[in-house]
């Protein structure tokens, strides 16, 4: 059994190798040159937390844990297309770089090679497999969808925003480590409990996110603290100050969020502190992540195989940056 | 056994159900209204014909022909982005009715659809399915690459376009049969020759697309001839005009292609003419439609059970519109 740390080392070591053909480089490159861009690998670690949450790492983990990390650079690729980012981790997005139409492809090129590394999975298994990933693949473009709508309309209310979230982040993480459980041999319950442990989670991580962006230590957070606010992003925070601000605060509040005025950042913080955004955010998160240990709690393995969940939980929802 | 217009009724009415869920209808009823825009739907039935070449129709096949369909679908949302074409089959593109993100977004949900249908595949079988239907995807991606990657090159040899044609459009048409023969369970030997057989018709197929272009009868065609000069699309004649032509034939080509005067068409069909572009094209056509038949004629079954592949080849090769 292995830490997060360790996990995530080993994946990254496996990970770290081209995964497309060299040729033609016009279409592959730009997908090798998004798959360098970094990032946490934090799904297809999940996965082979899910895996070992059972027993030893099945080999065929790393094949569905390759195809997780593939499924979401892929969705990376066509968001920041959707949303015309023009950076991503603080370097070009694929079609600043390549252009539009081939971010595209690349996208789908990439999609296609998830669902390749899927089908090494060995015998019937697949079946199981690419059910769950079919399913989740699904649920996280309808939650893309949803957010692309939620931008155009004035009003979103809490539980659309939460269903918009569970659809869009939560899902996925969620179904990494069941995915990872399944091919262990896990049963039916654990997998279930497994799916809503990191289901609850993804949404926990999602409102510390939102936090972060509002109310982190500008030292510790790394990017500009009101990032969201600047570009009128909905949140938790905002969607929830929406609900609650009343009189005056909600007038003010309403003419800041459209406004593009210098103090913006700094009286709409004003505003969510007047309306104690920022204790009720941190208490949401808690509940969240209740419940997440909650279903942790009644997976029926040894406790200490729990051990590396705990730590990723921690390790996703405490983090200040 | 049954003949191609006959399959084709059989597929229709099947296929004319509604594939996604109802909600969020921003996101399926995109996907929906292409599908509803109709076409001809070869390849889905060029599965149902590999698959009676053999025997009776395994119902499985009814599932990896819906998840091919979709995926042709797939493609055509994402190449009319990629190609900012306004419409398709006289109506809105669905990019034009639902915007570009959207559409993106539709395209990709479709995809995965088509491997929901491909997971309805019974047991091991799934395998296999899988691995041919993943090169070929991967194969058409590259074509549209490559084709892109001409739209921008001043100089194109044949045997680049010829390759491009034959990912981007042959290979699945070769797929499709092949998967059909591949589930009713028939040999390596026969299956390979079937692939190259509908990949030989594939290459036949286009260049008649091509020549119908430049050379159909303006009552038949249906559309505006010459529609491939106009918007200054590279096609085998185009690529073969530029190999063939010399002295000021070839000067006068050139400048023709890249201009936009009023006797654009005129000019260059009488260049191509003058360059018996259109004798060329017909005795390539033949080549590829013979090499083809030589293929059909290897697969070891009864003859019989050949007929509606040579009614398809017909089909294909010898329209007129």
């Amino acid at each position: 059994m292995h830490s997060f740390p360790e996990l995530s080392k080993i994946f990254e070591e496996k990970f770290i190798t081209r995964h497309f053909p060299a040729s033609p480089g016009s279409l592959y490159d730009p997908a090798e040159y998004m798959l360098r861009l970094g990032g946490k690998r934090i799904r297809p670690v999940m996965c082979l937390m899910g895996n070992e949450l059972v027993g030893e790492i099945v080999p065929d983990t790393y094949h569905v844990a390759t195809a997780i990390e593939l499924f979401h650079n892929f969705t990376l690729i066509h968001d920041d297309i959707m949303d015309k980012a023009p950076l991503r981790r603080g370097v070009e997005t694929v079609h600043t770089r390549f252009g539009e139409p081939t971010a595209l492809l690349s996208g789908d090129v990439m999609l296609v090679m998830a669902y390749e590394y899927l089908n090494k999975i060995k015998g019937e298994a697949v079946h199981k497999v690419l059910q769950l990933f079919n399913r989740t693949a699904k649920e996280v473009c309808e939650g893309q969808q949803l957010d692309m709508n939620f931008e155009q309309q004035p009003e979103v209310s809490f539980d659309e925003y939460l269903k918009m979230i569970e659809l869009k982040t939560s899902v996925l993480l969620a179904a990494s480590l069941q995915l990872g459980a399944l091919l262990g041999g896990a049963g039916n319950g654990n997998q279930h409990h497994l799916y809503e442990f990191g289901k609850n989670l993804g949404i926990a991580f999602q409102i510390q996110d939102d936090y972060l962006d509002a109310f982190g230590d500008p030292d510790k957070f790394g990017k500009q603290v009101g990032g969201d606010i600047v570009a009128n992003k909905k949140t938790f925070l905002s969607i929830h100050a929406l609900e609650v601000a009343s009189g005056d605060n909600a007038k003010e509040l309403k003419r800041l969020l459209e406004s593009s005025e210098v103090n913006k950042v700094k009286n709409i913080l004003a505003i969510y502190k007047s309306c104690n955004v920022d204790e009720w955010a941190k208490t949401l998160k808690e509940k969240f992540l209740q419940t997440a240990l909650v279903h942790l709690e009644k997976i029926a393995v040894l406790s200490a195989r729990k051990k590396p969940l705990h730590e990723l939980a921690e390790y996703l929802i405490h983090r200040e940056h």
